[in-house]
């Protein structure tokens, strides 16, 4: 669309149209042959700048993913700053428009393509996992631990905050030496190590990304671990033997709605008598899916649950949820300190992957900022037990009293006294 | 049947099957006349005396209830310890004794008869909150709190733990000097005092139980609450008006799993933009109805939900779960404390109501620490908020650094930042 061309009247009623949909937000949208909409009562926080007239009328039919694709080979730029644009958006995006009937029908669709067999979430898993470690590197911390990180002051640094939450998760399942844990989904491998090294237990731990496996058996043996710590590459569904502690972190993303009750049986075929356990994923406040773009792009196969639907884990096999904590603001916090480290290293990036992959990732990063700030997305760890566990502690203090951390003598809880 | 009958065939069998139906518990069963059962592999923790073979009979049909009526009017007797044999009882008996057609359909039947419609709840909620405020009296501690406690140690005394409790809750639900507190089902109205007094706000706090609103507003006029506490004599559905945080200790149990969504419609209508809340109710590991005993003698029209079940009160709403808390152990402790008292009163709650009642409501209150020692039973706090709330604590160690809770400055989550 040359810029001397005037917009039609059909452009201006499309353009409110997509502004109307999108729940008034306080940006100002425009096309690139000066057709605009500003928002009335408040300060536009950015400009989206369509370019083309044909992503104007796909932004009609699927706008989160056409918003995507269109952002990630720049036909959609923006002026201003994209998380807070991007917050703006989730703000007032009323719930309906996931409800549409074109949305709907992609959705379903992908959800059959994206499948989480075992032959589909291995290879929903390659597309994101197997990228490429170097690429990581360049934007985690150099434990390369990819999930929710335990900011324990609100200037901590993110290397602070991954080793926080390894440890904090240790302490929540109350590890004690010479346990079996079996951990489900393990990245890189950054918390069974820390598990082995730090509280004395023996992990078997489970990922089908072979990238992540091979760096992980690596770490293994420099640190002298490998006799401790077996990386499998393997499904959660063939998870055999018995533990103690099973724990799984980032991983309920990728299981998918339709296989908590397997994952459920696998805990419950696995999990001694008196053990207890860790899940700890992206939830929601109630069922929603991923955006079309963020499965297409992003995360084949993924799905954030709200915690009823994950109680299918747990209610089946008669499992006791201990503890449930929401940290949502450290996972806006932690995707900060990585979207700040991405666009450090962007050019490197866009010469691994090229410019389309970056302003993608760029977006999926800054949409995850943006969607736990706003309250779409939610971080959920829950604590589980069997009823005959006995390692329940009598409050959570040890979980804060220092003195408490440093000596992990805590009260228990007898439940067969 | 006089002692000299010796035990037919049929009676063997009957008991027999009797505690094959029960898992083979670790107690002698026994029937008056001399016939009896004895557990084959583990010592008996209790022998249960079954004085007649009428009992004998009904006790296949409806275990549960059986054993309830005939323990409390003396047509079962029990030698040894009873917390201990009903524990090893809920431990064995298969949950398939829960599914039986009779039990099902006495179930149902009383799912209609106690429903919690407005008039069905005033009549439930009559039964058992206004039996007389000097029965409660002589086992429940002095501010007559009729919820689980929260005991700082396992030697903590009851005062000390409902104390602890009441503050408890205050801190997690963060009040601030000036806010409008909603409390929907209040007792005798120990919380609501306790957070006017201590954390400056006013409450609104709601019942349909005559005599403790009664109590409590007589309680609000000693203490010269009244101006910051209003005790309302009025049902949850008719809650109206704006309020900051809205809690719930102890009613959700009386609700009744069909008004979940009339509850979650309440708090959404009643809290504020940035409003938080807290619900603290007993609840199970997978959802099963009580004992029908229990809603014929004790606890008409009650239901203890799975968190699954509960969700249904905060996913419509967009309500975010920040913190849940299993204080099983704790609720075992308050009962036992609660129980001792009890049997110390023992005498004077006879005359007051006769032994059939006493030894009703000893079986009542022996069965819920065998409940939540074995886990049957749960005790789950929920604290919930809107995406927009402010108050959200960075981490929660504000509820146990003992700085902190003399300093109440703690860090909080700027949602919108």
């Amino acid at each position: 669309m040359p810029a001397q061309n005037k917009p039609s009247r059909i452009e201006k009623w499309l353009l409110q149209e997509i502004y109307r949909a999108a729940g008034q937000p306080a940006v100002q949208l425009r096309l690139r042959n000066g057709a605009e909409v500003s928002p009335r009562s408040a300060l536009a926080v950015a400009k989206i700048v369509i370019q083309d007239r044909k992503t104007l009328l796909r932004l009609l039919l699927d706008p989160e993913a056409e918003f995507g694709d269109a952002y990630s080979d720049g036909r959609i730029t923006l002026e201003g700053d994209l998380v807070s644009a991007l917050e703006v958006l989730y703000r007032s995006l009323p719930e309906a428009e996931h409800q549409r009937w074109y949305v709907k029908l992609v959705s379903k669709c992908m959800d059959y393509v994206q499948r989480n067999s075992l032959r589909g979430s291995r290879r929903n898993i390659h597309r994101h996992y197997d990228l490429n470690t170097d690429f990581y590197r360049l934007w985690l911390d150099p434990q390369l631990v990819y999930t929710c990180a335990y900011y324990l002051s609100p200037g901590a640094t993110l290397e602070e905050a991954q080793a926080a939450k390894l440890d904090y998760v240790c302490r929540k399942v109350q590890l004690q030496p010479g346990e079996r844990v079996v951990e489900a989904g393990c990245g890189w491998g950054a918390l069974a190590l820390h598990m082995a090294k730090n509280y004395g237990v023996t992990v078997r731990a489970f990922n089908i990304s072979r990238e992540q496996i091979l760096f992980a058996r690596g770490r293994a043996k420099e640190l002298g671990l490998s006799q401790r710590v077996e990386f499998l590459e393997d499904d959660y569904r063939n998870i055999s033997g018995e533990c103690d502690a099973f724990v799984s972190v980032g991983m309920l993303e990728h299981v998918g709605r339709e296989h908590y009750g397997a994952l459920g049986s696998i805990i419950d075929s696995s999990l001694a008598k008196t053990g207890r356990g860790l899940l700890h994923f992206i939830g929601r406040n109630h069922p929603l899916p991923f955006s079309t773009w963020t499965r297409k792009r992003i995360f084949p196969g993924a799905y954030a649950p709200a915690l009823g639907e994950v109680m299918q884990v747990f209610e089946p096999w008669d499992l006791s949820v201990l503890d449930v904590e929401n940290l949502r603001p450290h996972y806006a916090r932690t995707l900060e300190d990585w979207l700040a480290r991405f666009e450090k290293s962007e050019q490197e990036i866009s010469r691994m992957f090229g410019l389309e992959f970056t302003r993608a990732w760029r977006l999926y990063l800054a949409g995850a900022v943006a969607g736990f700030h706003a309250g779409t997305l939610q971080l959920f760890q829950i604590v589980f037990a069997r009823t005959a566990c006995q390692q329940i502690p009598w409050t959570r203090a040890h979980l804060y009293t220092k003195e408490q951390q440093e000596n992990p003598e805590t009260k228990w809880m007898h439940a067969t006294s």
